[in-house]
């Protein structure tokens, strides 16, 4: 049998318990199925004699199919890099599942076996971009594919904003931040401020503001498309980190606008045969057990 | 100037404090515009002699544009019962600003005239059907513009169901009920129980969880046009009312499932120049007070 | 060895699986560390030939220690009809762990005869009595070992009351009812509601509004020894009911108060050896599960 | 008539907008009543000529009273200096209610003559002592009336900690961070974050996780004798603060404990005439208003 994807990358985390182990038998697994891999060069030392590795950049470049091994994180990474090459990708995590990763190390030659042969489902997820103005220059630039966080960076501070979503005044909001979530991030850091649950193909983006001083403050769901302003106000004696994925990408100043546009490419996202969103909520949020009595 | 509007059913709430006076000076405002009143025969003790008053069908099937005088409630009962012939609503509230009902009776004149001499925004929403299903057969419907209230319906009293969307299972509740909102529904009783605000022209359903035995329960934000099914399991001793926007219009069985689709017609709701939905939370939500110090 | 307690009493819910065994090993436990075990006449069925049955005010009466067999909720019941007599007691689960049954079918034998031989710890526990005021007269009464209700009981309807905490008026709130919970209570319902946990020792209860329509309501914590009336006000058109532990005692009308005081008695609960709150939170509210990623 | 308190302390914010009005008002109704005001050397430059200004600590030793001017951020810092003193407070605003600064400018002149006349209700407020133990020595101090956080102190970070509660095992967190309060801090920081309102006169902590990643963690409620531990585990890499009533006062690191006690000596609260805790919420959280349609 042929394999629906002739050329695989194979990228991630080189910091892993059994990566070589967990290497050995991916590689196998793609050989068997007639794939080519094209190795990160980060796996360098794990790698077989004679097997040529590549940078991340030339993998998007060249491959069909991109696997990621590791947890959410490195596929958050990996998505903010090789999005604009519009391959699809495939999450390995290290052991617990993840909800970005949901091929366990037990299972890994039958599903990537699956997946080679033809046999998945594929979803659709998109990134959000950021851009930081500063009177009318754009003076940083990020993206993320779980959300984009603006807050005071300080303990024990809190910054205050005036939000706009489509250029129409929402609020004047003091609070320690705001985080932006897409649906693919609602189950990431905006579900531990309270946040709902969006499904993955839902083309919405959440507000949720963190510690309000407002008490009728609430999380707000808008529309994908829509374009949300964060207005830094002059009376802030703090510049505000803004930070996309967990990582720290930009700081704004008073008076800086930050801008949040769904970005225009999507990522699609390969799933083995059986995946089910609301399966990996149950195994992942317990939602069987933390049973009041 | 020719009114946008020729014909204008005026419905609502009868009993309603100085509706005689409300209601003369909007029958003068329709008149000078040129329209015609179409008098719901609910408000006849209140008509001047010689208004023909008219039933609510027949309101909804000559009316180019109906007018609904009362609170929010009033405007989810007119909508359930005239989705069906399309025509554009506006509301006139009672003195207090409704989400639903943004005319106030302070300036009913000149926004009514604005609106019929064409200086309106229009957009558009959409109701929730429901039905029970025992053994296959629909023994019961209803719709609703704001939510629908699977629960107990008894004191100190938890149901169990299984929830499924679009025919996948997602997880089984033990809870007091669920709420299901559309968007629209978002800043009534499913805020009150910790849901998300939702924009109104976004195209999701919400489904809450009522005090759910399950800590890591959240809300759920879903595609608009996914299908709902909640299983009544067949342990439960009590018979769930299902309620429609507040009222109670059906029972169902252990066993049963409520089903919930997305009305295929939808509500097109006008307001007068300078409506902001922000703007009404702000007001309606008192975004700008119950400061924490 | 002799017991630390001569008389058992030895009480609870008849209908359990393998109540038989259970029973049987609970007798011989008790058998082989001399004491005397005064069965409920409940459990007559399953009693060996030859012993006595009890009803349960005679083993309050006699009993130097009640041991209850089933879940919280048989707990529950047990010490609402026996606090009076202020004997110890201790719970005994049905295999699933209890918040205040927390001996399990597996250790019975161990664990009864490490508490007859006075190995165990020891707490108190308060219960909250209730009443319904009736133009200065009372007209129901009841108490709760966990909570007590004050809703509307009927489905989306919601009841307007106000709240006085030592005669001090705190708010007038609309909402679908008011939890009041002791420290016990709040591992219960209240804390499906959001509510926060409270140390099973502290002087304490916990008032929680059901849906608050005001959107900054939050729990309030006052001392144990405080007088909460709520009044239900005249305009509400349907009859409260005041559900005591989940079980409806009795029902307020419009114009009525609910007034509640903590119990001057208090409950002796004994644990086994290593018992410990936080222990029981872990394992039953999973708090080192339900991982956000 | 003589005043109830001879040397009256005045120690606050020294920019504040009237200041120098307030002051006058201030030294006239102290005047008036006979009583001797003593002056904070801040508020030199508005003082009348002939006045001498004194410098906190000796206002601490010598007052009977200490009045408070500016916002409750005053009477948290003049509070934590003053507290071993032992002399009554009373705090007067800047024309913003605070719940511990209830005097508005207003009606100061009729308010302090009430209060120096003896007509006052007064209260008692504890304050929380942290320290940061590393290997057995106490490395670093501080204390709160309102409430300490440790957290991570950088966006988008997380830290992991132990809870321990009377040396007993609680929990594992990982969050951003933890907040404990005392109940007069219930209605700051922690009531954005979801925490309960506790009655000031209740003797208990909250301990409040942050953006907790277990989602059935809650607020808890302990006896205010509890001693709290936090062990932040070695596995941290970031040096987590430690903010007292909002200042960051100390960093801990990796392997450190961050140990919490009720501090033994309380502060002593005066309020004018009339003064309620619940009228303080219902103004400051607005509990009439923000109503779900």
């Amino acid at each position: 049998m042929t394999s629906a994807f002739n050329k695989v990358g194979v990228v991630g985390r080189s910091r892993q318990t059994d990566l070589e182990d967990v290497l050995a038998e991916l590689l196998a697994a793609l050989g068997a199925a007639g794939a080519d891999a094209l190795l990160e060069d980060r796996f360098q030392e794990f790698a077989p004699r004679g097997y040529r590795v590549w940078d991340r950049e030339a993998i998007g470049a060249e491959a069909d199919l991109v696997i990621v091994l590791g947890g959410d994180g490195s596929m958050l990474s990996a998505a903010r890099s090789l999005l604009k090459f519009g391959k699809p990708m495939l999450g390995v995590n290290r052991g617990r599942l993840g909800f970005l990763t949901d091929i366990s190390p037990d299972t890994l030659t039958e599903q990537i076996s699956n997946v080679l042969e033809g046999r998945y489902s594929s979803e659709e997820r998109f990134l959000l971009d950021v851009c930081v103005e500063r009177q009318g220059d754009v003076v940083a630039e990020g993206d993320a594919l779980n959300d984009i966080v603006v807050n005071s960076g300080t303990s024990a501070q809190m910054i205050e904003v005036e939000l706009y979503i489509d250029d129409k005044f929402v609020n004047r909001q003091r609070a320690d931040g705001l985080i932006v979530s897409t649906p693919t991030g609602s189950t990431a850091y905006s579900l531990s401020g309270g946040g709902p649950i969006m499904h993955p193909s839902l083309d919405a983006l959440l507000i949720l503001p963190m510690f309000p001083h407002a008490l009728s403050s609430r999380p707000i769901v808008i529309r994908g498309t829509s374009e949300i302003r964060i207005d830094v106000l002059e009376r802030n004696r703090i510049h505000p980190p803004v930070t996309c994925d967990g990582q720290v990408n930009m700081t704004a100043r008073p008076g800086d606008s930050v801008v949040l546009r769904r970005n225009p490419d999507v990522l699609t996202l390969l799933h083995p045969p059986g995946y089910s969103f609301y399966a990996s909520c149950r195994d992942k949020l317990q939602w069987s057990g933390a049973l009041v009595s």
